[in-house]
């Protein structure tokens, strides 16, 4: 084992270094691709190389290669931090090496995971009485309350607005299940007029709504829907992975109106909870359907304990990891004091950014800001914003991307890691009115 | 940054003891159901804890519920080990919080894993020109490789034997297609004939073969089987999930023969490649397949570079770990010697243990021990059996698990872990008898 403490001392002290230094790295890697896959050998070792060796490449090959989503100006589609409690755990978690698929393979993994998300559901304000447990992604937690949706009432239609996320549409095509669009607002919220028609025009399984869209964090109506589906006998799912976690503030929780009534709601504290990746929290009012949707027992996975819970019973997958441990550490080392600060934070820093781009002449922005992403963009062309937008993310300074609204191209800048100042948030918007100007010029361009 | 070395060092401390000492714990937790969450706080902290709080109640709270997948004695299921530098590159993972999903999303990640899948693949003495890629467990890829074969070919049959995995049960009833499981022979390896025969009775999408299955670790005969799907325009399926992994010993590759005309291939390195959960490594010919059954492009996830992988496009979810560091670290820290040290000392190891079990009366191995995993039983009743086994469980030396084979009651021995010894095994070996007789009784029973 002294072999092993001094690896382990090594990958330590890379670690904190790397969070020491990782503001001074380009965000967006800026490298040609087949770069690092020609640096690298074609061909495993024979022998056995010292775990040095893995980090002397891990510096110099991969290191140029990485696009540094823990970065404090990383502010591209959701930003996101791994904080260092949940590095740590996650540390634990791989020596543990458990797999959690049932609850005899490993029960405080279970439990932890039944308290974890019963916390994390106490933070968000969500309802009493909520089955939680986790997935790796959102796009997982969806496929598994859609398949609960279409056990139940096989042959229905997906409905979901236009703005709802890709992995609508993957878990439709999964499933095999047709998927419609619902027309939105102006504020890019689904129309709850156009959704009473859809589910009048035929047997619908499940009704999608999200709260905060990728695109542009609207939130559509819950509470107006949810009577709707109640109605149509359609299973509501709620898709709040990324804003979600701003629940733990209670003034953000009437984009949570109408909750109660969900059955099914997703978040994912690896978007905004400070959590690494993967963690996605699936809550849902019917545990039984998900049990009856996915629920396999052969004989060699059979156990004799009577009322405990099984995870895989509520999704696609068998093995599981020990998520919990993350999450719970998380909340843990921060608190719910710890993670309001980080969150009101983050809506500081892009109301800030919205009203700097309001208040200047030939920039606007194009969607509201409930949350800490901001949709925006400069006068003129399509080809002229994906410019700037190009030049800011070839400085490697700032990270940002784009969406599409009406026909146009827009840009995101997105708040989300721990680390983010309003220094950085000044640098972001620095750099794209000198890249309107004309004034910057990506690092490749000298 | 002080504070977080100094958690780090003490996270260090706690993993190098527990990979210590971990031999000392009993492998199979023996806790009774909700006593673990009895002993955790009902709701969450407001204010922060420090991160020695979260250490303190593993130990305290949580490592009696913890059931040891890396234990030396741990026989059940697959056993598997978390090995020193796969631990360490979690932990790099965790750090660097990547998520894989595009190219440019962090085009190392995506580059590596396409060299640790391609060293795999050499490893495994699998044919050049295999499109490969990380899914995090073989319940998703086998989902991937359905999911395309359905794409292809819609409307048709899974086929699989009697004996593969309930991951089949599970792909088929998500994407919604009827599985029917084929007959197998007496040494329980999918029968050709019967293959042939369900072919010519309708239209077939894919057909699973494997290569290792669970139960018993029994080798469908793919050189038998690829022709009949070829000549039928059938997706041939190869789950060797657990086996693949023995492919890097050249005198195990008579179970890989056929391999080169699969449409696909599992093997997950987080079985019995040293690699922490969760790595399933997902092999294809068909790469376009892949992409048009999972492709799916909204604009804010558009990017500009051409001709790259989008590992996105290759499966279910959106969002992706960046498992290829791991792999990669586990194959330079060991080389390939150094893996095939260790499958040649487990298959050791299960060998001399199946011909104890063979020389002693009133027991009988029941099925062929091609690799690391025995089936055995003793003479007398299912109940008898099931009773032998609780009392090995229940005295936390060692943990085995079971399996149905003709309807009666079987033990498994599965021989995994780096760590396990002849000790080890001999050790379970006198618990079982010593539970046969009668003088073996669970911690519980006093």
């Amino acid at each position: 084992m002294s072999a092993f403490r001094d690896d382990a001392a090594a990958a330590s002290e890379w670690v904190a270094r790397y969070l020491e230094g990782v503001r001074e790295l380009p965000v967006l890697a800026q490298v040609e691709p087949g770069r690092i896959k020609e640096a690298l050998p074609d061909s495993p070792p024979d022998r056995p190389e010292p775990f040095s060796a893995v980090l002397d490449d891990l510096d110099e090959i991969l290191l140029p290669g990485i696009t540094h989503w823990n970065h404090p100006r990383f502010f591209a589609y959701f930003a996101i931090s791994g904080s260092e409690p949940g590095i740590l755990a996650e540390f634990l978690t791989a020596a543990l090496n458990v797999n959690a698929m049932l609850w005899r393979t490993s029960p405080a993994a279970t439990e932890l995971e039944e308290v974890a998300v019963d916390w994390v559901r106490q933070l968000l304000g969500l309802p009493a009485g909520l089955h939680g447990h986790i997935e790796d992604t959102a796009s997982t937690s969806t496929l598994a309350a859609l398949m609960a949706a279409r056990h139940l009432r096989p042959g229905g239609t997906i409905l979901c607005s236009e703005h709802a996320h890709s992995s609508m549409d993957k878990a439709a095509r999964l499933l095999d299940v047709p998927l419609r669009k619902i027309a939105a607002d102006e504020q890019l919220r689904l129309r709850p007029d156009a959704l009473a028609a859809a589910l009048g025009e035929g047997e619908v399984s499940a009704v999608v709504a999200t709260v905060g869209t990728t695109s542009t964090s609207a939130v559509d109506p819950v509470d107006a829907i949810s009577p709707l589906c109640a109605e149509a006998g359609a299973w509501l799912h709620v898709d709040a992975a990324y804003a979600g976690s701003a629940m733990v503030c209670e003034e953000n929780r009437w984009a949570f109106a109408g909750i109660e009534r969900a059955d099914s709601v997703v978040v994912n504290p690896h978007k905004w909870l400070l959590t690494p990746i993967d963690c996605s929290v699936f809550y849902t009012r019917h545990p039984e359907a998900l049990r009856e949707a996915f629920s396999i027992a052969p004989v060699y996975l059979r156990a004799s304990e009577e009322g405990v819970t099984n995870l895989t019973d509520y999704g696609p997958a068998l093995g599981r990891r020990f998520r919990a441990l993350k999450l719970w550490a998380v909340i843990r080392c921060y608190g719910r004091e710890g993670l309001q600060s980080m969150i009101r934070e983050h809506q500081r820093l892009a109301r800030n950014f919205a009203s700097w781009v309001e208040e200047t002449p030939g920039w606007e922005v194009v969607a509201p800001v409930p949350f800490s992403l901001v949709c925006f963009r400069h006068e003129g062309s399509d080809e002229e914003n994906e410019a700037i937008l190009e030049r800011v993310n070839a400085t490697g300074e700032a990270f940002l991307s784009n969406t599409a609204l009406a026909g146009r191209y827009v840009l995101r800048l997105a708040v989300g890691n721990q680390r983010t100042t309003e220094d950085d948030v000044s640098r972001a918007w620095e750099l794209l009115q000198e890249a309107a100007d004309g004034r910057v010029r990506g690092a490749g361009g000298g």
